[in-house]
């Protein structure tokens, strides 16, 4: 039986795609002069088969996890922090929770796989798959079986929110020592070596890049039998990764177009991307992370981010930043006069 | 007696600045990692006096001008189109409009210049000091009192706009040839040759760029001799700049922060802070526009700025697009938890 990830997404419709790009040339203004907001305007179109696309209701989801590899000391704060940001997300004080109140999003907190949290937590759907994943640098970081439930993870809460008649689906992250798994899985899936994805994350002093450093070179000389993009994402990834990369994959699928945050969450998309080549027409990249690494992943997927403000937050953050332009972008592409009906001339000179 | 544009403003309260940015650090948040939006918000906490700024009232005005080098073929479109556009503001469907409403901005659209506006136009103010300002490749742009009286109807708006309790002021400006005369102005502040101001606008082609290039080659020539910011300004502006300048220098003696849209209000921001060197605290900068011009000026103000999309329509629509990330950095620092409050640890490892 094939995997469900494997299935193909349908495509965006080129027509109407091609419809909304003519709707901006009409306009009253200089064409093209709305410069990316017009073309990520156009794929909204296509995406959501409306010549006027629209992002009402956004559905936000953050999937925690925690990784083995953090023992090795490879991020600037302790494990406990990740079960200690479960509470701060459902308890309303984290970023996320008040960028999602100011968007009016709807905000889903799941725990794929933390090690400390104790459930039941308010506000916290339990759907933790293990208590974090195997130190990469020693053994696979998951099981197949445990990959395959953290990217179904991902893909429940697609399907919720798609039946909650979102628009818009942004995934964010929360798990200490997951920019060090979000780089294991940019080399492997990139062939490139640890510098080229190496950067301090939430803010590593020089000792801990060193033991990053180190920690990158062992697990991918481990895991370097890793071929099929889903062996890469088992043994190097998280269980936050996982379900993201499933999200990713189950929004294409449900023709839901997703808003892609930083570093780590573009590394899931990136695993999706390679699981499935179809995901890639669903996607929009909202920002360009201050870890080096975003770039390179970036490129990988020929995404162009709307901002570029050294954000490196994760949660979903700089995604959720980055819909009021979507929403500005719409309202313009919707609202604004053409040349014919404002009596405005277009005759060049 | 000293011009009003002379006088000195205030400076922002630098300790309430640095209360703002404490309180930044003690959110839950790796530090620093909501990047430039932490250095805007306590920015305008100092601007304001306010611990945690707020930007509920944002008022925007447009300023419109004809120029008289537009006569040279330097613009993709007639003349005509800048008093089509006063109608099209008004109307509720140019840019600018749609993304007043989107944000529950006041928007003020003020003729300082067309040429082809008859009065009474719903909806627009008439404050015409002319009928267009001279072609600046044969003689002064203004008369003396020309660009005293633009730079005063900018002033007045700013007052308005205060005395209506706006938190933030954003100025437009429409005009068919302004981007010849923002790069005539920033060739003569900065002493660049006019290959570096140079671009096309909005849409010119080859023949039109060599145009432009001459007829900045011919006005800098002309008025070579032009060496205080007034004179350049009297010589080489337009009526809309010298309006949008005295906006800014007004906005900064009111403690009104300003956030600045593209290549030509940036143009007539450098202006502003020739004039009055204090202006520069009270400016924000919303977006690195596409005309290849705004970098220099940019620089030259030390201005970071927020959005890079490629825009190049004016109108005051970039700075617009900007303030949503603003309201949302200043909800950020305004809602978030504290580390302490949220039992969240801060200890590195």
């Amino acid at each position: 039986m094939t995997a469900w990830w494997m299935a193909r997404p349908p495509r965006p419709d080129a027509d109407t795609g091609a419809a909304a790009a003519a709707r901006w040339d009409g306009l009253t203004k200089p064409p093209g002069s709305l410069g990316r907001l017009e073309h990520a305007v156009t794929r909204l179109a296509a995406q959501q088969g409306r010549l006027t696309p629209t992002i009402e209701r956004v559905h936000i989801a953050i999937f925690a996890g925690d990784h083995g590899v953090a023992q090795r000391g490879v991020s600037a704060y302790p494990q406990v922090v990740t079960s200690q940001m479960l509470a701060n997300f459902a308890g309303g004080g984290a970023a996320i929770a008040v960028l999602a109140r100011q968007l009016g999003a709807a905000l889903t907190i799941v725990d794929v796989g933390s090690v400390h949290a104790e459930h039941p937590l308010p506000g916290v759907l339990d759907r933790r798959v293990a208590r974090g994943t195997a130190d990469f640098t020693q053994a696979p970081a998951m099981t197949a079986a445990q990959a395959e439930a953290a990217l179904s993870v991902g893909a429940a809460c697609v399907a919720a929110a798609r039946a909650a008649g979102a628009d818009l689906f942004i995934g964010g992250e929360m798990g200490i020592g997951n920019t060090t798994a979000a780089a294991a899985l940019g080399c492997a899936l990139l062939a490139a070596p640890p510098e080229a994805l190496l950067g301090p994350g939430t803010g590593l002093d020089a000792a801990g890049l060193a033991r990053k450093h180190e920690a990158l070179t062992l697990a991918l000389a481990r895991h370097g039998a890793a071929r099929s993009p889903f062996e890469i994402l088992r043994c190097l990834g998280g269980l936050e990764l996982a379900a993201l990369a499933g999200a990713y994959v189950a929004a294409a699928q449900a023709r839901l177009p997703a808003l892609v945050d930083g570093f780590i969450a573009t590394a899931a998309a990136l695993v999706a991307a390679r699981l499935n080549a179809g995901v890639i027409e669903w996607l929009h990249f909202a920002h360009r992370s201050a870890e080096p690494g975003h770039a390179p992943l970036l490129d990988a997927l020929g995404g162009c981010a709307l901002l570029d403000l050294d954000l490196r937050l994760g949660e979903g953050s700089g995604a959720a930043l980055a819909v009021p332009l979507l929403r500005a972008a719409c309202a313009l592409h919707a609202e604004m006069a053409t040349f014919d009906g404002a009596g405005v001339s277009t005759t060049a000179i």
